[in-house]
């Protein structure tokens, strides 16, 4: 599956602080730049000063509309003239669907038939092109191929591609310039797209930021991988953290390897209480895989003691 | 009761500018500038551009902390060396409990038999003795007016005190502030502490921008007041906005008489409707109470088409 490989986009189109910082001047005029939230009593509770990044308040209610806005934004004219086509059953279509229009290019987003409808309904309210597909990654894998050959349109890979990893890569821009300071940087990981773009920022600019991703225990494939020096891909995880059942590609394997302390576990009921304390004392909606990297600092309060933590929440988009 | 009138106090605490001035830079080293909120597809929907005041945000979750706050701390040594006294079952009592706290004085919060767990919890959280009485007006007054006797502790009325109302002003100011221009402001009127407040910073500082005040049908005390120039007391509404359920005080009523435009009103199904889209459109929590005072626009769009029209969010504590 050619369109799927990003080792290739990977040369022309290079991960690094400029590319960042590119991203975000590209993105500047669609994306919010995002409040960072305080609460007195989850620092009480945590035991450490926790900084939230609100990435629920982005467009389209997640972090994925900036890596969709920067792919879309680097296409030339010619292009972006033949649209924009991804696979995907959650944000990352919404996402791309919405910088599409914005560009005033076509999207066609492929979706498995099962996934939700509330998600279907994300992605066609900002204009895209629905495609339904068999749900498993051989008939999505076809179905894009196929949409590619037929259109020509490019390909905008949910994670594996250099320019979305540049515009996830704005929230640490971002989050370590309304900071005074970070001791640690903590986001959960599913792809890899968001921890990938982060800590190529923060290596850069904040070299004692300690950089752990955030996974469900259920959805341990990262970790694991991490752990072994192997790529782990053929797990089907069950976890209520949806938008963190995928697992790495080889290029955020070897980003996340290279620059990740560790990837920190935690069990679904920890996940839950997570979440209902930034629903109860932050007063905001985020979805459960966002919540993941607040469980794993009440999980091990003894390795954040006292520290300037800062924690990405992804994303708020719940099916009620 | 004497501890209910709120005449005298209102001699030697006018509430004018200077007031509400003096009580934001009172409360700012312990109260929060909350932010304002936008959302695109939410002013598509309203056919007006929507400005969100986020009190939710605020200490306690409830803009309620601006006028405890203004009022613990608008007390003389002696007087807070005698504690503070008031009756609530909701978010004054909690907002009351921390800025005694906060000044390290005794708070105690005459509550109802029947209020909810969660509320008594959050006023005991915050440090203040909770003191238990028959739910009824009679008997919240005598337990109220036993503990002034017997403790000499000053009375902070949820709203029926220029302190308090002082307090409240300070969401008006900042949100001039925070915004270019306002066409309308609306807020949920409850006891009429908070839209006090607001139409007296609003009148003298945006003359222009037109005032609403926003109930539940089910609860329109108020509204009824104002339209029959008699003050309602009497009733005893049943409304998911369990805030608004109480009625205006004589200073109030006059207060609102003179400043406000009108009184909309909204029914249950709409606060509902609007507390959805709240959450799902803004990612934030709010309670019913604050989701009136968007059902209110969504309910008669053409009275604020085209309009900036900014809206307090008075606060996000919901029971689970």
């Amino acid at each position: 599956m050619p369109c799927m490989e990003s080792g290739m986009t990977a040369f022309t189109h290079p991960l690094d602080l400029r590319a960042v910082i590119d991203a975000a001047a590209r993105i500047a005029p669609h994306a919010h730049v995002t409040p960072v939230l305080r609460s007195t009593s989850l620092d009480l509770l945590a035991g450490c000063a926790l900084h939230f990044k609100c990435e629920n308040f982005q467009r389209v209610g997640a972090f994925k509309f900036r890596g969709a806005c920067n792919a879309v934004y680097s296409l030339t004219d010619a292009q972006a003239a033949r649209g924009v086509v991804t696979q995907s059953s959650g944000n990352h279509g919404a996402a791309l669907a919405l910088a599409a229009r914005l560009r005033g290019i076509g999207a066609q987003v492929v979706v498995p038939a099962n996934a939700s409808r509330v998600k279907r309904n994300a992605i066609e309210r900002y204009g895209a092109r629905i495609v339904d597909c068999e749900p498993n990654m051989a008939a999505r894998d076809r179905a894009t191929a196929a949409l590619i050959e037929q259109s020509g349109a490019e390909l905008v890979h949910p994670f594996a591609d250099p320019r979305v990893m540049a515009g996830q890569g704005t929230v640490a821009l971002e989050f370590l310039r309304q900071c005074d300071r970070l001791d640690a940087l903590i986001a959960p990981i599913g792809g890899g797209g968001l921890m990938s773009g982060c800590s190529i920022v923060a290596r850069a600019l904040s070299p004692h930021t300690r950089l752990w991703g955030a996974e469900p225990s259920a959805a341990a494939d990262a970790h694991d991988s991490l752990q072994s020096g192997e790529l782990i891909t053929d797990r089907v995880p069950q976890t209520i953290c949806d938008g963190l059942r995928g697992h790495l590609a080889p290029i955020t394997f070897d980003i996340l390897r290279h620059h990740l302390d560790a990837i920190l576990l935690a069990d679904e009921d920890e996940i839950v209480v997570a979440m209902r304390l930034i629903r109860e004392r932050l007063k905001i909606v985020v979805e459960p895989s966002s919540a993941v990297a607040l469980a794993v600092v009440l999980r091990e309060p003894e390795r954040f003691a006292g520290q300037q933590v800062g924690i990405v929440l992804s994303g708020g988009n719940v099916d009620p």
